[in-house]
C-alpha cells in the first residue's frame, strides 16, 4: 500500500529532493514541524515533491535555520492515472472539500468550470492548490496534481481531446447501471470527469455534450447527490474501470 | 428522478400523512419555516415522514399555531435498497459529515461498531439521527435510516445474518479491480459496509473476518483513502452491484 506509516509527518516541497542534500524549510513548515508537532533535531519526517519519488528525512538545525535531508529513498515517482476533474465550482468550505477528495480519490488534475448556474465566478486558486497539497500530504498521493484556471464550459468542451472520454454526471439521465455504461465504454488516452453545479445543467449544456464524439452521460442512482459526493462517487467507478484501481 | 425541485423546503415530520389532514408544526420547523424561510401563509413545502410517502403540503396559521396540510400526493412511500452501514464512529465534524454521506447514498442503516482502533467511545445518537435526517431531508430520501446503538466488533459480527454479505474495505488488502470482485460476488438477501477506524483493522479483526461465511475483502485502490472518502467510494460501488442504482 502506498501509506500504512500514519504517524511520521508527511511534507510536499518545492524543492529538488536527492539523498544528502538538505532542503531549508520554509518558516511555515518549520513553524508546524518544531512548534505544532514538537519535533526535536534528528526526528523522521517523509518528503516528496511530485518528481523526485518519496523520501525519510532527518530534521536537522534549530527554528529558522532547520533543515531536512533525505536518509533513504522510499518510493520511486509515479505518474498518475490519467483521470481529470472537471468541476463547477461551490463556496468556501464546500470547495475545499471537493478539492480535497477528489486529489484523495487520485484525479491528476483540478479543473474549475464556470457553467450558467455556477454560483461562484471567482476562486481562491492559491486555496485550491494549499487543499490539494494538504490532501496530497495526508493521503499519500506522490504527485502533484494540475491546478487550472478557471474556463467557460464552452472553453473547457473545445479544447477537449477528442481521444479522451468525457464523463459527464446528470441527475436528469434515465436510471441506468453505471457499471454497464462504464463497462461498454472504449478504452481511451484518458479520462475526465465533469460535475455540474448544484441544480444541474441547463438544456444548451446538455445539447452540447452530445455533440462531442466522445462522451458517456453517466446516472448516479434514483436520488439526487451532493456535488462532493458525486465527485467522489463518480471518482471510484471510474478509477475501478480505467484508472489505478485495478 | 426523485428529486429535481431544489426550490421547495423539504421536511420529514413524525406524523401520519394524509391528504387535507393538518399537521402541526414542531416549534423548530415552525422557526425554520417562517423565520429563517420567511415562508408566508399558503407556501408549498415537501412533507415525508418515511411510512406515507411523500406530499406537497400547504402552509397555514401563524407563528406557533401554524400547520402543514397535504394537498397533493407526489411519491409513493420506497423501501430503501437492503444496504446497512457498519462504521467505526470518528469524532464530532468528521462522524456528523459521514453520517450525511451515507445516507445521501442510499444507506438503510447506520451501525456503529466499537473496534480495537476506534478512537471514540461515546456517541451522541440524536445528533447521528439529527444529520441522517437532514441529509434525507435534502437529498430527496423517502425513508428514514435505522439508527443503531453502538455494538463491539465482535457482537456486530456475531449477530451478522448468514445469507447477507459482509463487504469490508481493508487497506492492507493486495491492490485488485473492485468491479471484478463484486462481478464475482453472488447475489445476497442484503450487503453490509463495514468502514474500520483511521489505523484500521488489526490482525484478530481481520483474522474474525475471514471466519465469517459470506464476506468480502474490497481493496478500494493503491492509496490510502479516509473513512469518509472509502464509506461513499464503496457505497457507490455497492449501490451499483446490488443496490438501485442499476
Amino acid at each position: 500500500m502506498a501509506r500504512t506509516d500514519f504517524t511520521t509527518p508527511r511534507l510536499c516541497v518545492d524543492d529538488d529532493l536527492a539523498l544528502d542534500r538538505p532542503v531549508p524549510l520554509a518558516p511555515e513548515a518549520a513553524n508546524y514541524l518544531q512548534n505544532v508537532l514538537r519535533l526535536k533535531p534528528g526526528a523522521r519526517v517523509l518528503l516528496f515533491n511530485g518528481r523526485d519519488g518519496e523520501f525519510a528525512a532527518s530534521l536537522s538545525g534549530e527554528k529558522k535555520r532547520a533543515a531536512l535531508t533525505p536518509i533513504k529513498k522510499l518510493r520511486e515517482q509515479e505518474t498518475p492515472p490519467p483521470l481529470d476533474y472537471l468541476f463547477a465550482p461551490l463556496k468556501h468550505a464546500r470547495l475545499d472539500y471537493m478539492a480535497q477528495k477528489a486529489v484523495e480519490m487520485g484525479a491528476r488534475s483540478l479543473r474549475p468550470v464556470l457553467t450558467r448556474r455556477t454560483q461562484v465566478a471567482r476562486l481562491n486558486l492559491e486555496r485550491l492548490e494549499a487543499n490539494a497539497v494538504e490532501a496530497c500530504e495526508q493521503c499519500g498521493v506522490i504527485w502533484r496534481p494540475e491546478i487550472h484556471v478557471p474556463q467557460s464550459l464552452d472553453a473547457a468542451l473545445a479544447a477537449w481531446p477528442q481521444d479522451r472520454l468525457l464523463v459527464f454526471c446528470d441527475e436528469d439521465a434515465p436510471l441506468a447501471n453505471p457499471l454497464d455504461a462504464l463497462r461498454a465504454a472504449p478504452d481511451a488516452a484518458g479520462v475526465g470527469l465533469l460535475i455540474g453545479p448544484e441544480g444541474g445543467f441547463d438544456e444548451a449544456e446538455r445539447a452540447s455534450f452530445t455533440r462531442m464524439p466522445n462522451v458517456l452521460r453517466l446516472s448516479l442512482g434514483p436520488r439526487i447527490l451532493r456535488a462532493d459526493t458525486a465527485a467522489v462517487a463518480a471518482l471510484a467507478l471510474l478509477q475501478a474501470r480505467f484508472g489505478d484501481w485495478r
